[in-house]
């Protein structure tokens, strides 16, 4: 008796899949069998929607968010502020801040965050043209350090406020705490830890 | 100020990626952006396969297995007993099966399980060419039904029992109780309940 596998082609697929970013073997196959056997799958738009997002986009040599041939959304606008610079990890971090309201000033992404155990060091991430933007500025700046609340993303912002201090720039980090809509019975000890520590007088 | 979005290009790719099974609106996003600025990504070989595997695989029309132009490895393997069917719900579920070296019948998926919230109804699964296998096989065979202990998987059980009840086959369903290297501690109420009632006189 043979053993059996995968046809060739659905292990290459799986495979790839795999390589995706949260994507274990297990959803990896789900995925694959979805995409071959249900009648909803359209395999080969996701083809083409891959094909079309990689020709036409690519991170904004400025900011790193998504630019495209016409340009950078958030670097082209002249109506924000350039006075408030926000660093945040992901290209992806943009959006929710930009949903909330909260910002009107220009983004700079990472790219990442500093993580020994994922071998992401410094010069893996977007920090010399960071530097170039605080150093060209014209007045003082405000470097907001909207990174993570986890360990790498402390990281990084320790980093960076070792690295930033001195320069041209005002230095803010966002703040940690508890978050809306939750009671302190949801809170886990760091979060009230945090909390508290963060408090500030009415 | 304009508000800041995703080029049309990664919207397009986020919303194929959103209709994966199991990945999320965030998951979606996160992909995309690991697509198209990892350096350790890339889209045009994850499109290359899907392309690839879309041309070459498809279901066996006997089994459900996936087939290629070269045959089933199911079905064409005449070392396999033809005298015991096990049926499953997806043909992901044949490798896990065929890893244990618990099973050297034959196989036949499904397609899927039923859900009257997804609207998976009967008409929708495999059942048709189910009944012709177990109608044009010769003498009686045996039905192994190895459906998840879900609530779908046992409706799907009961359904196809009531289905097959007086046909050329012998039903039978794979055991449920504690699995494996599980201590009684770790087991929930349900399992053990089904553990008890499938307990067997040594």
């Amino acid at each position: 008796m043979r053993p059996i596998d995968f046809p060739e082609p659905v292990k290459a697929l799986i495979a790839e899949l795999k390589r995706l970013p949260g994507v274990g073997p297990r959803s990896a196959e789900r995925i694959a069998v979805w995409l071959l056997q249900s009648p909803k799958a359209n395999p080969a738009q996701l083809a083409d929607s891959l094909l079309a997002a990689k020709d036409a986009v690519r991170p904004c040599a400025v900011c790193g968010f998504f630019a495209t041939e016409s340009g950078c959304d958030v670097c082209d606008d002249p109506s924000r502020d350039e006075r408030i610079l926000c660093v945040v990890e992901q290209a992806t971090d943009v959006l929710p801040l930009e949903r909330s309201g909260a910002f009107r000033g220009r983004y700079h992404c990472l790219g990442g965050k500093l993580s020994p155990l994922d071998r992401v060091s410094p010069e893996d991430l977007r920090i010399p043209p960071l530097l170039r933007r605080i150093e060209t500025a014209v007045g003082e700046i405000e470097v907001i350090l909207a990174l993570g609340s986890d360990v790498e993303g402390e990281a990084t912002a320790n980093y960076l406020a070792e690295l930033l201090r001195g320069r041209n720039c005002k230095l803010t980090r966002i703040a940690q705490g508890l978050p809306a809509g939750g009671g302190l019975e949801h809170a886990d000890g760091l979060t009230l830890l945090r909390a508290m520590q963060g408090r500030r007088s009415l």
